[in-house]
């Protein structure tokens, strides 16, 4: 890529900006994970951790990217065979579900449109079916970064208890944690798993389980093979700040400094931030007289939007003139979408002029791609922004 | 400053926004001085500045500011009580005639309403009247980075040779360099003054002075005290690539990266994108109703743009609103503007969307201070810069 | 830690010293993992890792700590109950094949006692008893990063085409790859397992496995549960040089330029330079009137030399002193060595001034710590560094 | 300079090595000097400079190197014809007394043999024979760079008082500030001059005045022809924490770092460390059977030792030999001095292990380049380095 003025827009939901501190962070000189400089970098990191996953239970960090922290979940609670239920809220469900499968799991795959969240109902009729409670998990997507739908992880659970069903219950924060108002313990979330480069504001390679008591108990008995992802070596390490093998030091520089910054910003404005963000995103697509693919008001992602774009016009051929013309990367259309929609992340470490900025592009875009919009999409968002 | 998501918008007529590579290459460690590691550095970035000042003659670099390459263009060519003729162009051009004084020489300084360039009428008139050739030096101020009003050097040259005067013409370009079309060989400069931090895209800390034949000779003669800011011995060690004194080495690394990057984006395309943005930032402030302060449509700054406020509005309230409330710096108005414009920087390393991102800002920042504004501003910039 | 002047003497043998334009190059901001920049720089990685491997076969990278790297090697090529055959050769070897336990595999796992290596007789031995090939695989630390002893590959290769046995041979070089000459096509080694924070002068937080095609074939009908680790997914990505989840991209920043410095310096000149230095290190090990744990000469490590500590001392009270004192970490004595011997590492980015000072910084605590030395450590090692 | 592992031993007497979070810190975005922010760091570092300089009095600092810093301190105090005192103590004396010549100052200046400080009766006879006080300002190197000898600031000043002469004293620390101990107040000096590069850690390109009230009076009544050193602006924004042009920003970054580490490790256990060092060096020189230049025991620098070389062997040539071959940046002789000496740095962020490194490589070049030493120098440095 040749040099052309003015910094990379990188919209995609995920990786997300990084700030210039965290990545300044990170250029720090690699230290012995075995002194005691290290052991107070550990203890910090995985303290400061919890308040972001709202726990007081322990957080396990990976070495890994998220992907690896959903096969955490998933090897050290079960064991071959098990059931666990699953549904298709998106592209990112329907990975994790095949990496059930692959690992030896049954998976119940409840279809879904792709335009939903979890329906609370569903978890509560299939629960309420499997009445000699082989279902030993159920596995939700917070927020679907495919399709930019939440799913309401409180209803779910409401759901769970309802059914009177001992299932665990596993979410995926990948994309919400750090951007989505998020409750591991108030939710009776069973592990809760998360990466860095969303919400965090942190490059990719660092990946999370947040552990309940029950989660805790269940790994005493699973039967998945396990080693590298074991918790229990992790959390014996992690009492003293270290990790029983060589952790991702530079990483974890710049995880102390993302949640030095979340905390200064403090999570409530960070989420405010975040959907304000999204509505102002929202407001600019119907200012285009296009749709969002979320198709439930109650589920809109605060992290990022997809657009539906209209039959004959080709998303990814948009998202490339976008990028070429505009320097500004945008999420493709993934699995069944594609080609049907661009996806605009706005998570992370961002403001309302880069969303601005963002908007512009997407509106110069789609107008130089001859899609028919109305030009005022960014007037609309700049209408919501101009509003605290 | 507490951290509130995202990137600082420093739309100050600089310094500018510095490309992160050139941030990283200021942090590589220093090296000696006398060493040949530096020869190579010094060469590198003595060879590659002389295309982007237009000139085959040598460059000195400073460890200083760009204020004190107008110190050393007036001490290295000027005796005691020369006299030398100036214009008020703006803020700048003011502080340089009364740097002038200061160190003992006599000033013409011709009257200007802030609003215009030099007039080359003007210089061809003052230089016809002073057949005694009395006027050693002729200073202008090519861009005024206090009003946006950019001087037609080329026609100055003429006015000079048109009148057959032997004054030296010195060109402040501190704020054009890089931003917008400049020949010093070409033009006939004697002494082009320069500094890092605005179309060099680096941080404040160097300064330049090209340098003609003529200069040179002049410099032989001139009779100011000078010892920092002297060229011989500058011009004695760059020819194997050192300083006399301790060059300022890291802002060294960091300009070969930003030379680098202007190779590589191409100094034309660099010209080409700034007047694109100019003429962007012009469609949104017609957009609103407002008024340009640059009175001359040949004079139009490619590098940024002051906009008139209405009155009875106060632009360092709006300024201190916009800066509070969507995180953007932009400048002030100087000296006699002070609180009657504001000035859009859109200069160095820049490119649409964040221009686009700048322009929203401002027309939110106008509309919540009460500025009677028409909401077209943005549309009509997205225009602009929706054709190449 | 507070400052206390100076840099730390990060001397264990890994994570090592990364260089400054290493940890620059991670500061880039992230990209766009799907888009067309990352897609070269995946491309330059992949293939410039091939040299450093001593292969034309695939590399698989993982965003994972070389644990990581041992399980991928593990999964991807048996299945449930295989038996491997593994040495203890140390610390690293016995959690290697602790691992495989718990991961449903079998081990015979050869007794050793730390101060030699893989003894090919063994390997012969063992595989001529084992005339039902039921052994699938022999696992071999190259370097065993606890005792600073190197295995002989190529001999092991030998004695294993000797027995005309089809076991896979799967090689650790987790502290040896980028420090010590490896061939993984020239020695027939089916699966290399590789880390980042040692010879690759990186950070942790990537891990490798090198692959032959006989490996390639066995991954085929492998049936460990693998989703993370399998290898299909990479191999077919790879290809146009993506990653099937979120590749650890700031890290390969870091790589791209870690593998640029080994070329420049050329592997056969890194070679000879750690040799020089392991050389240097035990010539001041022989100065102090100490014993090197390594028993053999021909298995010297040239990446670490491991100290034995003289009865009645602690040896990690030595280190203690030495990182209070003089700010310099040391590796300890890990599994049965623990108390017993520390570790000087001597790989990576590190040069003879650099080892000099770290052996003065051992002389000194030695002496401070009580432990019966002669002062003639560091004159013996600056001797042989005086020597090409 | 191709990669040969290791980071380069930048023992020259400054620039000296940066601390990597300094590096790091000057890699920040450039902000608005106008704003509120940069207002934060302005007071912040003018605030902390003055218990280094040992001042409650104003310390003005300048976009420029240290030379630039001496012509301050002459242009703001003194006017034409003015007689000044200097002292030649060796190459940095000669090059500032040349510069008052340059200015238009009349010089005394007093022959020296580059071997000893300013002698305190030499200060005396030559004030008391000046009975018609026409020597306005006494100035003095307080560290003389070029030969590793220290005038007697203290002794200096009571010989000014007992000539009860009026004279100004001006001092230059560039090389002692942050690294010898030094009062500008208790002393009674008027102007100390210092620059970034030495002891204060930081790459070059910012340099200092710290100014008593005497030196401000002396100001208002200068009159060598000034503007971009001018006190008066510089005084009067810095009260607010700005600078009357642009500063260099990204410096000022590397200053505030630096001074927290000064603060962090205590200056005077930073006095310490240096005159350990220096000790340890001058025990390694004795080692080696050379001689320090440095005559007077009272006068051995803390930051730098200068050793000659016997009779028949170019200094030169050892340290090109010792640049080559072990990658270390040694002094050169300078001036009168060329070939002669060559000088070690132990100063700024050092420690003793690099100390060892360095005094090892100077051992082996030595050696290598057929100077007849013996080799006890290294294992001398030990001894003194083991005690505290």
């Amino acid at each position: 890529m040749s040099y052309a003025g003015g910094r990379h827009f990188l919209q995609i939901p995920g990786p997300t900006n990084v700030p210039d501190s965290v990545l300044r962070a990170m250029a720090a000189p690699t230290i012995d994970h075995r002194g005691p400089e290290f052991g107070e970098l550990g203890r910090s990191v995985l303290a400061g951790l919890k308040p972001v996953f709202g726990t007081t239970r322990p957080v396990v960090i990976y070495p890994a990217s998220g992907t690896g922290a959903w096969e955490a979940a998933l090897v050290n609670t079960l064991s071959p065979g098990d059931r666990v239920l699953c549904f298709e809220t998106g592209h990112f469900a329907t990975l994790w579900q095949e990496m059930a499968g692959k690992l030896g799991l049954s998976v119940d795959f409840v279809p879904g449109d792709w335009r939903h969240g979890v329906d609370p109902a569903q978890v509560a009729d299939r629960l309420g079916q499997d009445t000699a409670h082989e279902i030993k998990a159920v596995c939700v997507v917070h927020n679907e970064t495919s399709t930019g739908v939440t799913s309401r992880i409180a209803e779910i659970r409401a759901a769970i208890d309802a059914a009177d069903h001992p299932a665990l219950l596993l979410v995926d924060t990948i994309s919400s944690l750090g951007s989505i108002d998020y409750r591991h313990d108030e939710w009776g979330v069973d592990v809760t798993v998360a990466g860095s480069q969303k919400g965090l504001m942190l490059p990719p390679g660092l990946s999370f389980n947040a552990i309940s008591d029950k989660a805790l108990a269940a790994s005493e008995k699973a039967k998945l093979p396990r080693s590298f992802w074991d918790w229990r070596p992790m959390l014996a390490a992690a009492e003293r700040g270290y990790f029983p093998y060589t952790p991702a030091t530079n990483l974890l520089y710049g995880l102390r400094e993302s949640l030095r910054l979340l905390e200064e910003e403090g999570l409530s404005t960070v989420f405010a931030r975040h959907i304000r963000h999204a509505e102002a995103t929202r407001a600019a697509v119907a200012g285009w007289g296009l749709e969002v693919l979320c198709a439930d008001e109650r589920e809109h992602s605060a992290a990022l939007t997809a657009v539906l774009v209209p039959e004959g016009h080709d998303a990814d051929k948009i998202r490339a003139l976008i990028l070429d013309r505009f320097d500004m990367s945008l999420g493709a259309g993934l699995g069944k979408l594609t080609g049907r929609i661009f996806r605009i992340g706005h998570l992370g470490s961002f403001n309302d002029l880069s969303l601005a900025g963002t908007l512009s592009g997407v509106q110069m875009g789609l107008a130089l791609s001859g899609v028919p919009i109305r030009p005022d999409g960014i007037n609309a968002a700049l209408d919501r922004l101009s509003v605290s």
